[in-house]
């Protein structure tokens, strides 16, 4: 059984390569596209989507990448190695189509499937917004990729993945986990100026480990018992 | 270290898929890019080849598919699902990139990658030539890839692919070994309708069996020690 996936475009730019990113997804079963602030997908968009016009017709648009992906259990960003070293701790580990896949393997939920724009990629907020980052392997003369080719090989490898009967948790309770998170690292007067950094470490570790619905339970209860002990 | 491996499109109709192939050839990190009788690759090849405009030049461009693959090893035919019925023996087994990665895997040696047209795929004759035949698994729905996105998905695999120090039978003595074989067929009087798919399936058996230099060699020492006792 395909894993329930969704893609979504941040803001691309050319028509064309929607088209072509709605016939790679066609060519590996996925149907779920969703358009942030996308441009207008009209003739050159209809030629390369070739027999997948109808996915595209289909497509969500959405004004926020936020409300694209809150019903979302995993959210995975797809980059390219481009600026490395400018945000590494926003980006790091990243995972191999490969290595997500394996992860994933024997799971079921919600899984989202973030490209970003053909020229500039993710915002920081963006890539704050993922759990997990996926890059594929390229080659270091020549990294860039086009758009629809990633996609198209992103989806070569995750629709070789397994599902599972082990349920993801809920996008909704981990938001309330990480809230909490939030919570605890106020209650302990954590310094102001690591807490950003820290709530994304914390992301990116439970986002790796991509956790189930009884794991989020079990980390809010003793959450819950911790903030009992700071506030008695 | 990457695979010593080369691209073959055979007959390319649309010089935009030429510069696409080219740019995810440079991706991944692959630089060998031969054209049989391609389009003429002017302004959009160049558009769409991007940062892979020197490939593209660079190109060998040959008049027929046996001078393209004289060198090569292995000859791996990537086809779609299109036509199985008809040609069943002609395409059966098809290996998934993976599987394809994973045999040539620990080898050394020439290989090449053919590409169809974009329309009609390859002829019988050209499908004759392969030694493995390769299938992206897609979707029954809506099976037929962009062949750029195929080029991208199956070099994305093969860039993984860790070569060994197993030198790959030379293509010039598994010729040799094929020929004897084809002699061997005349000596036992083998019925005449049945040579041609009966060789065709001892070509598919040794390509998946990625035969090694000495292996080719024991081999045709067999095959000369039955001549000698048939002719005796």
């Amino acid at each position: 059984m395909l894993m329930d996936l969704k893609v979504v475009l941040v803001e691309p730019l050319y028509q064309g390569n929607v088209g072509s990113v709605a016939r790679a997804m066609k060519n590996f079963g996925f149907s779920d596209l969703v358009l942030v602030n996308p441009c207008k997908p009209e003739v050159e968009a209809r030629a390369m989507s070739s027999h997948a016009w109808d996915l595209l017709q289909n497509a969500t648009v959405v004004s926020s990448l936020e409300g694209a992906i809150e019903d979302s259990s995993i959210v995975i960003g797809t980059t390219g190695i481009t600026g490395l070293k400018f945000d590494e701790h926003l980006r790091i580990p990243p995972f191999s189509p490969r290595e997500v896949r394996e992860r994933l393997s024997g799971m079921d939920g919600n899984v989202a499937v973030l490209f970003g724009r053909e020229d500039q990629g993710f915002s920081r907020e963006e890539l704050s917004l993922c759990d997990m980052i996926m890059t594929i392997p390229t080659s270091e003369v020549y990294p860039v990729m086009n758009l629809s080719h990633a996609v198209a090989v992103v989806l070569y490898e995750l629709s070789e993945l397994t599902t599972g009967d082990l349920p993801l948790a809920d996008a909704f309770d981990v938001r309330l986990l990480h809230e909490h998170i939030a919570e605890l690292l106020d209650d302990i007067d954590y310094p102001e100026h690591k807490k950003e950094k820290t709530r994304l470490m914390i992301k990116r570790i439970f986002g790796r480990a991509c956790l189930l619905e009884r794991e989020v339970q079990t980390l809010r209860g003793i959450l819950r018992k911790i903030q009992q002990h700071i506030r008695e």
